[in-house]
């Protein structure tokens, strides 16, 4: 009952991450109600996107530049540099807004189950950065899965080849800012305990 | 650290139904990273939506077509209307196929509260459509709230004065299929208790 061309509109929208069949029909109906103030500037910001983002051949972070602007500001410390899985881990470092070097984004984790070795990653290009001696620490900030850690003992070995001073670090573990010890599963409650600090 | 592109696609997304700032984010990272297969396919079928499809003259549908696809359809019933409060509806209905007689948009409900009144809505076009003696019975498929049952009422009373002869009814309350009574609320469990038919 609603055409070719709403229910293609439904399919793409549901095919969003988050979004299902009912919520995708609700955003095609506010989009076509709101067609003026929703619809059109929604085209006109996704065409502007599609059109000018492109990914950074330096860190592989998305901007309209190249390098981007995380690359290209001189303010940020060339000797760190924060290898992530994705941009969107990128970003959440730096919403943080912790750390103050460069970034290099792998693009996924190693996985023997998906076949994912390190030249499918921009591990290569990690090698080549590290090698050339302005970088004095790696911090892995790999999320705490087994395919994460992987990544991280991995790419820990082959940067100690390539860069041999290099000091290479991954994120602390422990009980979350804020996080209730009753909430928490029983191996970062190992985790917190074994990284135990004096008060 | 995204850019003012970036950020103008994440803000848009946000004000989206259903989306908040963390799935905008996720939505705009994979529209990025998918952009041949997701992102451009969005904007293609947006712009096609936003171009060819309008609200139907005669019923409020939203189609390419004006009459509507439901509107044109000869093999449906021309003496029954249904009575709905928006397009979600109207598909919310068809969905369910109980229905094969013509639909009704109001585009909302009576609230003294918001100062919307008959004349906002589409009751005097409803009251049009009734007076020239095609149709014979209107379902007021409104929702079960103050406004919604308000709004039907007003509705009767004014079908009954244009109309004489029109049957006009609401959908039947009760408990819902698949909903076990523990889970109802006591306005659900006394309205089918009131509606209770012979086995």
């Amino acid at each position: 009952m609603t055409g070719p061309e709403i229910d293609r509109l439904m399919t793409l929208l549901g095919r969003l991450p988050g979004l299902g069949p009912r919520s995708a029909r609700r955003v095609a109906l506010h989009l076509i109600q709101k067609r003026d103030a929703a619809m059109l500037p929604l085209i006109a910001a996704l065409s502007d996107v599609a059109e000018r983002v492109r990914p950074c051949g330096v860190c592989g972070n998305f901007d309209t530049r190249d390098p981007c602007a995380v690359c290209a500001d001189p303010r940020r410390d060339d000797s760190a540099l924060c290898v992530v899985e994705d941009v969107a881990d990128l970003w959440a470092m730096e919403r943080a807004g912790a750390f103050s070097g460069r970034y290099h984004v792998l693009g996924g984790v190693l996985s023997a189950l998906e076949g994912v070795g390190p030249e499918d990653l921009a591990i290569p290009a990690l090698e080549a950065r590290c090698a050339g001696g302005a970088v004095r620490e790696v911090v892995l900030a790999l999320g705490a899965t087994v395919d994460g850690q992987t990544t991280a003992h991995v790419i820990a070995d082959r940067l100690a080849e390539v860069a041999p001073g290099l000091t290479v670090s991954s994120l602390g573990q422990g009980v979350p800012v804020g996080g209730e010890l009753d909430f928490l599963d029983d191996g970062t409650i190992g985790a917190a305990l074994r990284a135990r600090r004096p008060v």
